[in-house]
């Protein structure tokens, strides 16, 4: 049996043994959404990184770094773009290396990092995702990086659409993974429909990006899958 | 508005600020289920201690105190009971102080002490707490004391259950609520049933407290809400 773990939050990271597994970092709204949408349209890696400052010393290595940065939902002046998925486009991305700052997907990253393999989830690469872990026999934790360190409903559902996925296989449940798999089962016919009642949602709302959500939430429309290659996030060959 | 949070696991209790809030601490799985019954039956009062030997040391205190401890579903030796709420009647319990053992339970109360009152919830006192719930005017957190400072299945879907109770007045709920709401809708009709796919049923199936557990799904079969003064959980007077 291979074990199939939720953890809710970065912040239960610590009661988890993660050496031996697969983690996938889940950030919905919208740093993983993007950072698949960018891969599969080409980007030669995107960095992740947590500060506004550590994304504009890339500028000062003279590389040729594309660098995203969003405060209060706009593009911080003097940077390429912001978080919205729609600047992860192959006309803009391809080829390039893209230093992105977010909060919540980079600190689950970091928690994570003892981890055999880091891959990225996403509703847009949720099959493809899901059928390279069904071949893969590791144990795999499904980490939601959550809204400030404490839980939210979208990458929670996002963990229930992957063991919705994986769990007529050999794999054990915990409770977390049951619970997010039973509100994916309420949620999965109108997920947008569904998360309009979180306080997120109202939130995300007041930042105008509307249009991002509902592109966040869409479902295999991407088939690359986001891999950390040292501090790089890289398309995995398989 | 009133806040109507739940917290997950007393992990992330650090993430919410309760001085001026009421939590309501739930450990279905037996701790709160035990307290609730014993304070009914007329216990003065049940102190909860982490550790056999806090406990024992009531014992030197020379006082008429009952000890209730266990250790792998077994009654420790020279201990008055365990945790079975069979052990909380009338007969055993009226008039007594119970100092018990639990490790979850009384992690999660420890990890509450800021705030402005702490009460104590199971499907046992469901209604009447609420009830009195919805007298106050504090924000509400209701606090799951989870397996092992981690996520469970049951003390989620009693959260859901008080939201259920509570939703319809003048309460904000943060997502844990909106999704402890949602699960406690798809368990309600049969509780038992729902909670046999968690691997905790199966930990406690193992210990042979079967009857424990349907017993800690009861709803409704007690009024007595206990309350924390001091280190002593009593009968709170409404």
């Amino acid at each position: 049996m291979i074990n199939l773990e939720v953890c809710l939050t970065p912040t239960l990271l610590p009661l988890f043994n993660i050496e031996n597994s697969i983690v996938v970092v889940i950030d919905i709204f919208r740093a993983t959404s993007s950072i698949c949408y960018g891969i599969e349209n080409g980007a030669t890696a995107i960095i992740p990184v947590a500060e506004v400052e550590e994304c504009i010393a890339y500028r000062e290595k003279g590389f040729d770094y594309l660098l995203a940065a969003e405060r209060n939902g706009e593009v911080v002046m003097g940077f390429d773009f912001g978080n919205s998925p729609f600047s992860y486009t192959a006309e803009k991305v391809a080829g390039k290396t893209v230093v992105l700052t977010t909060t919540n997907g980079t600190h689950a990253l970091h928690m994570s990092i003892k981890a055999k393999r880091i891959v990225i989830g996403s509703f847009l690469n949720l099959t493809a995702l899901c059928n390279w872990l069904k071949t893969q026999s590791e144990d795999v934790l499904l980490v939601c990086a959550g809204w400030k360190n404490n839980f939210n409903l979208e990458d929670t559902l996002f963990a229930g659409a992957v063991t919705e996925r994986l769990k007529t296989g050999n794999y054990k449940l915990d409770d977390a993974a049951l619970g997010a798999n039973d509100l994916y089962q309420l949620a999965k016919d109108d997920l947008k429909g569904y998360l309009k009642k979180t306080s997120h949602s109202e939130r995300l709302k007041q930042l105008g990006i509307e249009a991002d959500i509902a592109f966040c939430l869409n479902v295999d429309i991407t088939t690359a899958i986001p891999i950390l290659d040292g501090e790089r996030l890289v398309k995995l060959e398989v």
